[in-house]
């Protein structure tokens, strides 16, 4: 069935007052996510009726996936009787996300509900960055001691598995909350009720700072192919645990991110269609007018070369070529480096050989171009004294470019600022003031102008 | 302790001949990715015999994290006795990635190595497309029957947990293979053993068809927040599953993919120190030739205009900062509406939305922009006559990048292309031709030139 006709099909449930069980016929098949996207489609009134029909596992899982002000909205308007269940029910990464993103006085209010110690690990993981591995962690996690049989672990686990946000591991903690191995739920099925936890527990445990970044810590989840990553603080106190699938968001996120500076725009917080047009403005406006500047000395250049190109109008003719092939090679080589920063390919201490292979390549590539230019001026007509200058300038500007490009990314990395900084426009609008330079002083040169 | 400490230690114990147990003492602690990385630095006959000692389901999950050139070189390399063990441990979307990648006559000999029933299902999905979810499906997977209790079922998978790459689903098929159902680990170890499965079984199954497509996969699988996601054929036969971690890597491919063509090269197959520099040169190039192609038209339309340009040379030094600007400003949108198709937030039926929205950023953009260019004018002392027609070229220039750059994405999406080949430098060598075009035809227009 279409989302627009089950929607409509609730709607009439709702305005009927419809008893539960119509309800659950409709909407029992449904994801979690699927009924997420139906809350929002329906009004404010029919999203508070249709949460309290859910059963709580579930409307607490549609609440996740909705933006914390829906989520306040709703909690907020719902009867304490069935907000106090849901908001306890929510994954614990997910309550901390919406206590973050409301007023502080509407935080105190939702707080108030959760018990005690709940409510100071959720205060614990409040105070680390929003990008973060602190930030991200859940503290759904199953803990359990060292000294337990499998059997008992298993009882355990069978009390909170509910709770628990990845039943695939529960980790081994001392007294004092120290992290101390791991055990997967496939080993503990698999051992006698009566094993010592001690036999299978593995305590080559990887694990990451609440202060790591979400980049770092989605790297390493991917790397070694975990479900699950524990958190601790400085003392490797376990405070909470990342699922792969808050990282899959991450990543998703950190690529789109990266896609958009690189291409010298300001990422976007929200979808495209969720963001209104002033905001896309102000996200684009700021870098275009940094651009508009870096490009503007080309005017100075030009100016100063005015005499020169009074003379030959012909150098006129391969200005945007020029400087556009030099900022394009720049923009596929800043496009690789920064990506392998990224992902983790290339590292700052790599300078020397990123730049060595990328002045052999841009040398070919430079010589290749240098051919077509040449080829191109032929076909245009100039003169046979302009051909070769033309063509000169094409390989020094290419080989200038990569230069450019190469290094740049790897020494902001290096001064910790964010590499897509130096995006695609930002290389093409510096190669494009020193590439007419170095243009038009070889013409002046080579064809003994003034 | 570092990895090449580590390195060199193994290499030592290795030219020793050291017993096993001086191995595992220092191998042990290790994760098979780690290793993987030290079978990396080592040298063919050192691979041969640090994977014979390591216990079998570590060198399997370590072989599987090397390509399939090396994979292949050790199995082929080691005594059947010590390979055959390997190969049946390895998951089977790594085999099938391995048998693909090598000579047919290879493959034939490593398949004589697996059980018949085993043999068969590689077979199949070695049939499915690389990028398809059937391309990276396993059969690693843990099948059950409707009509079994639970404590039938979790003795079942007690006996196959090892073999299985994710156990915490248990799929639920019929007679034919048809897939009915999925339970869970939590929900089998929460029930009492005689419950029926039927009970806790969930038959709105999320699945894809095996020739969707890996990307689309992936979304279903992030969205729904699933650690594995059942694939199944035309019949609706469960033919093996995708686990969260191999979509990891997929998506992380996809957004390289998509950042290499958005900036005009071919994405690279290998890490960028992996790829030769002849490789570099290849995957730029092409592209490079196609823009410069692109680009060189400008050079026509300033010899049209050579007799414009002679009158007021002035015109000549705002070229490179208009073409740029319209270029900046399409590279933006390019990347908005490209990473939108990718991640499902944008459709082709938005096409209107998108453009009249485009549109109205691209006015507010392009009055911005006029200003700025009339200041700028001004600073470099052009006539008064001159400075408005570069202000009204600004503003047109940037309208007419938003509307082609809004729309060619979404045009090639409509027609399956890949909407990442309307790269930023391929929207500004566009615009260069067409932004000139205009801005000399206004200056003669307005400055009554010829």
């Amino acid at each position: 069935m279409e989302k627009s006709q089950l929607v409509s099909q609730i709607q009439a449930l709702l305005s009927e007052d419809a008893d539960r069980s119509q309800f659950l016929d409709l909407v029992g098949p449904l994801q979690p996510y699927d009924i997420s996207e139906i809350l929002r489609e329906l009004d404010h009134g029919q999203q508070l009726k249709l949460t309290a029909l859910l059963p709580v596992e579930v409307g607490a899982e549609a609440l996740e996936y909705l933006e914390p002000e829906m989520q306040y909205r709703i909690l907020h308007h719902l009867h304490p009787d069935v907000a106090i269940p849901l908001l306890k029910e929510m994954g614990s990464d997910a309550v901390v996300d919406l206590l973050l993103a409301i007023h502080p006085n509407q935080a105190a209010t939702l707080k108030e509900w959760l018990p005690d110690e709940y409510r100071e690990r959720i205060d614990t993981l409040m105070t680390f960055p929003e990008n973060s591995a602190g930030g991200l962690a859940t503290v759904d996690y199953i803990a359990v001691r060292a000294g337990w049989t499998v059997g008992r672990t298993l009882e355990h686990i069978r009390k909170v598995a509910r709770e628990a946000e990845v039943v695939t591991y529960a980790y081994v903690v001392d007294a004092q909350g120290k992290l101390l191995g791991v055990v997967s739920l496939r080993d503990l099925i698999l051992s006698e009720p009566d094993t010592p936890l001690s036999e299978i527990v593995n305590r080559e445990v990887i694990s990451v700072g609440a202060y790591t970044h979400q980049e770092e810590a989605a790297r390493i989840l991917s790397q070694y192919d975990f479900i699950a990553l524990p958190v601790v603080d400085k003392d490797d106190r376990l405070i909470g645990i990342i699922s792969v699938d808050d990282l899959l968001d991450v990543m998703e996120d950190e690529a789109t991110e990266d896609i958009h500076k690189l291409s010298g725009s300001e990422p976007l917080r929200e979808t495209y269609f969720k963001t209104p047009v002033r905001v896309l403005y102000r996200s684009r406006v700021g870098w275009l007018l940094i651009l508009f500047l870096a490009q503007a000395y080309t005017g100075n250049v030009l100016k100063h070369f005015e005499d020169t190109l009074s003379q030959v109008v012909a150098l006129t003719f391969f200005i945007p070529l020029l400087i556009g092939t030099g900022g394009n090679t720049g923009t596929q080589i800043v496009a690789t480096i920064v990506r392998g920063l990224a992902v983790g390919d290339i590292r700052f201490q790599d300078i020397a050989r990123v730049l060595g292979r990328e002045l052999l390549t841009g040398t070919l590539l430079g010589v290749t171009l240098a051919a077509a230019t040449w080829l191109r001026a032929h076909l245009l007509g100039v003169s046979i004294q302009v051909a070769p200058v033309i063509a000169l300038s094409a390989l020094l500007i290419v080989v200038w470019a990569s230069m450019v490009a190469a290094v740049l990314p790897l020494l902001l990395h290096r001064l910790r600022l964010d590499p897509a900084v130096v995006s695609g426009p930002f290389i093409s609008s510096l190669v494009d003031t020193t590439g007419l330079f170095l243009y038009l002083t070889i013409a002046r040169m080579f064809l003994g102008l003034n």
